[in-house]
């Protein structure tokens, strides 16, 4: 069941070379871009690898047999997603001593130390480049440009969908159902967009980057997740005059001894790298103490690009070995941490208000750093920003703030990533 | 002259591995920021390679022997800069059997094909990310995320010392040699700045990321450079009423069946993704057709932040092979490429001359895209941007402009990137 591997001569010309064997699994949006952007381009990657890469099968769901496809490979492609069969599929691959492409972000947050210790296992690669973030390489940056780093924060706009929706409502004040048939009628989001915009999607995402940035197993479980299915228009106009723009933020960072993996919707100073990441696009920012911060962003999804991940990917595996190495470390998954808050207030309009607010929040240890006030017959709008304060005595004085009697409806409150740098 | 490799095994406990011996050339700021960075992060780099990483040695002007470093080290890290010693250092220890990492962009954009011909034949690795960029990935994004992309152009801000000294004279108007001193102040720009701010640097780096984009032979010298030296606070001011900030840019992009390298101040509209990127950082975006474009960003410049893109390196080197490919096509070097243009004319301010200017431009098929116009005594000022034209009609049509009686001074041009999306 193996197919020795030839002989590779970078450098040797197109017609001479030896062909490369790629089973291919699953031929939907990106299955079919990634057959396509092969044969286009198999010209050029013969100079670099010294062989011909082709497609030697394609499994569907209606034709095809994986034990043949297998068989005739070198290296498997999966793009069926979902957990199985593609988890079975991906181990019999690797146990037959085949290379494995995937873009499965489901079954690595779930499963994949299982995998990548196979991987390990049977001396093969397992290369995901577009699992996270399609073309932008945050994954091989993680692997490798920074390997030797102490990775201190990632942040990550991980989730097209969700941004599109959320830079739609701010640019034309549409409410969030209208934005989001916005981006169902343009392609950016699914007939069923639950996954993308109750956050879980992002959070498989985080699972991904966390494990590889802190080098300590994460599984989806482990992540929590807020999405921005509440999100109203008028958060998005008020935040607009304390100077922030809002997206849906995955945060990776260590907190002490721990780790925290989180997504929620979050307001970002306009110097933030990642404030400027407009409609689809993905960007993730990594910062570490040696190298500052490094930003990443491009487009995150649609076929084309996320083929273009796979055969960066796959033109990788034809060169050298990769390896995704053991966890060393198992750092504790952290829940509460600190964040600064947006706060939205709807209060009666009578003096000594906003002492109070003040007052219980300072009882919890929080501090305002700007308010924005606005009369509305006899109720007033109270918007602020909190400075950084651990999540749970933030939201501890919200729960008092809400039982105070000049409250007219349930406190608002979303996080603000104070700006790095600048 | 050789040392047997031992066998790497990944996850192999810190006590008990190998070691992998480093030889380092040059002691200076990025020389001894690595040596700090390689003994804090050996012990995290043995689970990754199964091999501890240390220095067997440190060449000065002043201290050490080459041959005797060579002699005891894997692989050599090249920190002199300059073209010689440090030519025959590289080629020496790489047909001694060494790997090598840089980070001298003079040398690669000079003697690169040499360089990665010698590499190639003696089956060794040459990597160089800390040559371009600093930590931004943007070398082995282009060299393995996009090996089989198609690539389109890149836009790079590749020069920290510029883009200080230009935020700087428009965030607070001060003028260029006043914002060149508290670059120097910051320690964002040398004690002589000149290869800086008069777009040497930034041309080297652009040769490199155009080879390894193009797959085509770049020398520094047919890249064409203009610098900063001449810009005016009062046409930054002007830009910022257009809705334009200014950068010095780097370009490389297929024009036909050829390619143009060239570095120039330029304007970008603000949705442009390099607007944004602000102080003494680099950043680079590449576009293809299948990927839309990917933007890195971060420090391009500073000792810890080069150091660890050195380090990326030589992980990358301890465990597997990476090549550089014989260059497979010989594109033509293009001159004359289209730019939208911003043009500033001081004129003498009476009926006509708007429609005489645009008269002398729509001869040489130059059409205006929006136009500010005011007046200041018996005189005006005329700053408008222009649609794109090929340079020598635009520069033809300046000289045009120029003997036009009502003209009170040089017309001055500065470039114009359009937004590529949104």
């Amino acid at each position: 069941m193996s197919v020795p591997p030839p002989v590779a001569s970078a450098g040797a010309s197109p017609g001479a070379s030896p062909p490369f064997e790629i089973g291919l699994l699953g031929h939907g949006t990106v299955g079919s871009a990634f057959a396509d952007l092969l044969e286009a381009r198999a010209d050029a990657i013969v100079p670099i690898t010294g062989l011909r890469p082709r497609l030697c099968g394609v499994l569907t769901r209606s034709r095809g047999d994986f034990a043949e496809i297998l068989e005739r490979s070198q290296l498997v492609v999966e793009l069926i997603g979902g957990l199985e069969p593609a988890r079975e599929y991906v181990l019999t691959a690797m146990r037959a001593g085949r290379h494995v492409i995937t873009a499965n972000k489901q079954l690595l947050s779930r499963h994949g130390e299982e995998l990548w210790a196979t991987a390990r296992e049977h001396g093969v690669q397992l290369r995901f480049e577009a699992s996270v973030a399609g073309v932008v390489p945050v994954i091989r940056v993680l692997q490798e440009t920074l390997a030797g780093a102490d990775v201190r924060r990632i942040h990550g706009i991980v989730n097209g969908t969700t941004n599109f929706v959320l830079g739609e409502m701010a640019r034309s004040g549409a409410g969030y159902a209208e934005a989001v048939a916005e981006a169902q009628r343009l392609g950016y989001a699914e007939a069923d967009p639950a996954e993308d915009v109750d956050g879980r999607d992002a959070a498989a995402k985080m699972a991904i980057l966390a494990r590889l940035a802190f080098d300590t197993p994460v599984h989806l479980d482990q992540v929590r997740y807020e999405g921005i299915e509440r999100i109203t228009p008028d958060e998005l106009e008020y935040a607009r005059e304390l100077g922030l723009g809002l997206k849906l933020i995955g945060t990776a960072e260590r907190v002490g001894e721990g780790l925290s993996v989180r997504v929620h919707p979050a307001f970002l100073y306009a110097g933030h790298p990642l404030a400027s990441v407009a409609g689809p696009f993905n960007a993730v920012t990594v910062e570490s103490d040696a190298i500052t911060e490094i930003t990443m962003s491009g487009p995150g999804a649609g076929g084309p690009q996320t083929a273009s991940a796979v055969l960066g990917d796959v033109v990788s595996a034809m060169i050298p070995p990769a390896c995704t190495p053991a966890p060393s470390q198992r750092l504790a998954i952290v829940d509460d941490v600190e964040s600064a808050f947006y706060l939205h207030l709807e209060v009666a309009d009578r003096p000594g208000v906003l002492g109070q607010v003040a007052q219980v929040l300072g009882m919890q240890g929080i501090s305002v750093k700007s308010v924005v006030q606005k009369g509305l017959g006899g109720n007033a709008r109270l918007v602020m920003v909190v400075h950084p304060a651990l999540e749970s005595r933030f939201y501890a004085a919200c729960a008092l703030i809400e039982r105070l009697d000049f409250l007219r409806a349930a406190p608002r409150a979303i996080r603000v990533i104070e700006e790095q740098f600048g």
